[in-house]
């Protein structure tokens, strides 16, 4: 394997040095054998002012695969400084699906340039895609598929394909219409290549088949395609007409898209397509800001708790230092417990109707936690903080209301974890919002108010 | 798109009617046209018993397909209920990778049962991919691709695919090997059927291309195929010489697995491969309790700041109402960017070198946070807890030692966050386990370290 991390360095400056030397022949040479997506990674790394004169050098097929791979920031730059006729060789190598993703993040005066580029039937296209919203199949979906009709041969079936198939992104499965271009079945180039040259498509097709439609969530057509390991997925209209396919390598990226968007969401972030170090500072504010002042707020409720029991606070204020490790271990509990929840339900493995199973797992693994940590704690008292450090304020009663806090606590915890994430999912919100950082804040007012009952209830204050 | 979650009550209650009224000729009608992963899904939710002749109904192919999407424990539960002829009639179906996937999940006599019952040069492989480390590349590839020689005609390949193909796992792509084994190029289906009869495999191969070795993470080879956009990638070992393939599908799974991976890592929860559900209670207690215990002793540590400023907070109780706010605030902000890092880490968007650059933003966003929600805290402390509710411990003194701690605690939090997974990272640790738990728990510390040396200097106690 080409270590990359390591090599990245080395080459960077390799071709610097041969740009200085203005050595283009042999700087050519030494990318003509590199994969698309690492001469991106190499072009984002050098000074601006080369990046025009390296694209350059590169033959155009490769030009081309190498400009899908860039940052939009680094397209338009490129952009801005083609000819037409520069412009022009790139977009017809591009496949139409990478051109709409580059069209998409462009600003309106580059938009209009490259439609005034291309051809007009792929214009056509284009402005068809870009019809569907954001995040929708239709938006992902390439309309360069081959498509068969079910009363050719074998034989025709790869004239078509050897004829159409060099601008398909795909030829790995073909697509057979009826007249009204519904979809009525599909076939593999295995398939093919296994069949007689006189075998007819409509013998030999699939007709089971799983499709969405235009207007489905990407994240559904991604998720079907991984869930039955296709390698492309059709996609109709609502009239269940073919309009286009996603593949294997987009639904790839909008898994990984998806999968960052729940982690951020779950650390109270506000998602963001761009690469953090890509992110500008205010844009990075404006994401972490709202969640934070929400939290705040929230977490004042928990302070007019702790004022509320002041006077039990200084009559016994050893019960002051217990107070983090109460709140941070019922924190932990529950954000284990919604993290878990939010997972297996993005993953498909938990619906609403196992909420009860949910929670009887829960509770149960919570008396075992529980009942460790209190033990845990409880020796930790009585050894170390009253025999140990002589510590006369931590007699065996007030051990008893940390312990039996912990193990109310945690149960609490565990169950207020398990069961937002779920009630959020079905009242149409998105669960990941329901992790750690609320889970703590509802927890720590929780644990609090059973604090204060125990010590009411055990030492008599309050 | 064939709605699943609300056609699955619907189709068990079907099946189960069909099997109760003997109609197995109306089931397997009702099987047929169903994806196998479909099939497996809903044989998990019936009853036990009804699992062999819900099996037996489907047609030998079929079969074999749903068998590899069960779960193990079902697969171990049919297995043992299988003839030996039945066994060997799936196992003849499975692909290799996936016969490998299911021996290394059965107990020792069931894989004793099926190495018995699979062809000696099958049994050869299994053992072969079997002594790869557990998430090595070598652990999930197949042994099963088309391989061509140097000096064969397109004719000569298509003759080879059509005759071999049926038991590869891929015929997208065929890899083409010199006399020692070594893989010296790949073609792809699309370039032999745009090709000439005539032409010879040498001319037209593309002879740059990425592999992995065997030994090699599995993450690393699913992370090249997502970032290249490859069908398959070759897998070599330390002489060059091919020995299999990574399919994509195979990739997917394994992206999938490291993201709940990182994501249970991120909550403090030790990783396991089972579906939640399907985790016994004990498992999932010995997953979350090392983590618990650790970070409740850790917290105690929280607890002795506090214990070393009782005289402090005896003068002035109102101090404490606070330190929930602080303590969540600073988690907050800390989790924020440790998980921002973290994500970016996996993506391979951040390497260690970008330290300095992630330092330099977290601080400038953390001031723009720390200002804000000091400001906001300011506001809240003067209007309504000293002038609204009249609480005459509220002095603009105390309400700039807790608004100076946020602005310090926020860049505190920031900072631990954004460098304690790169320098995990650095010293060869998973960057993920330093999410939030840690983090908070550390911030806690620091937050009460902050909050006591203000009102020392402000307050003049303590």
């Amino acid at each position: 394997m080409f270590d990359w991390e390591t090599e990245k360095a080395e080459l960077l400056k390799k071709i610097e040095e041969l740009m200085e030397r203005k050595r283009y022949a042999q700087l050519r040479e030494m990318l003509l054998p590199m994969e698309a997506a690492d001469i991106a990674l190499l072009m984002e790394e050098l000074p601006e002012e080369t990046m025009p004169l390296l694209f350059r050098l590169l033959p155009k097929e490769l030009a081309a695969e190498v400009f899908v791979e860039l940052d939009s920031d680094e397209q338009e730059l490129l952009i801005s400084g083609f000819s037409n006729t520069e412009l022009k060789e790139v977009l017809d190598e591009l496949y139409l699906d990478d051109t709409v993703d580059i069209v998409e993040e462009m600003p309106a005066n580059v938009v209009k340039r490259i439609l005034k580029h291309t051809d007009p039937d792929v214009r056509k296209s284009i402005n068809e895609i870009l019809k569907y919203p954001e995040d929708s199949a239709g938006s992902i979906m390439t309309t360069e598929f081959v498509d068969l009709k079910r009363d050719m041969t074998v034989e025709d079936a790869f004239k078509r394909i050897r004829r159409t198939g060099p601008d398909k992104e795909t030829i790995n499965v073909s697509y057979v219409i009826d007249e009204g271009r519904h979809l009525i079945g599909l076939v593999s180039i295995r398939t093919l290549l296994l069949a007689e040259e006189d075998d007819v498509i409509e013998d030999i097709m699939q007709t089971n088949f799983v499709s969405v439609s235009t207007l489905d969530d990407q994240e559904l057509a991604a998720r079907s395609l991984s869930k039955y390991g296709f390698l492309a997925l059709p996609v109709v209209d609502t009239e269940n007409r073919l309009v286009g396919i996603v593949t294997v390598d987009d639904a790839m990226d909008v898994l990984q898209e998806e999968v960052t968007e729940d982690i951020e969401k779950m650390a109270a972030i506000t998602p963001s397509d761009k690469p953090y170090l890509k992110t500008g500072i205010v844009e990075t504010f404006k994401a972490r800001i709202p969640w934070l002042l929400l939290l705040m707020i929230s977490a004042t409720f928990t302070g007019q708790i702790i004022s509320s029991f002041e006077n039990a606070l200084e009559a016994f204020a050893v019960l002051t230092a217990y107070i983090p490790m109460l709140m941070d271990t019922g924190g932990n509990c529950g954000s284990q417990a919604s993290v878990t929840v939010i997972r297996g339900i993005s993953l498909s493995e938990i619906e609403f109707s196992d909420l009860l199973r949910v929670i009887w797992k829960e509770i149960r693994v919570s008396v075992l936690c529980g009942v460790v940590l209190a033990a845990a704690n409880f020796v930790k008292l009585i050894l170390v903080d009253h025999l140990l450090f002589q510590n006369p304020a931590v007699t065996p009663l007030v051990a008893a209301v940390i312990c039996l806090t912990l193990v109310c606590t945690v149960l609490c915890a565990k169950l207020v974890g398990c069961t937002l994430p779920m009630l959020a999912k079905k009242l149409g919100f998105d669960p990941a919002v329901m992790a750690s950082p609320f889970i703590t804040t509802i927890v720590d007012a929780i644990s609090l108010l059973i604090y204060f009952q125990f010590a009411h209830m055990l030492l008599h204050i309050g």
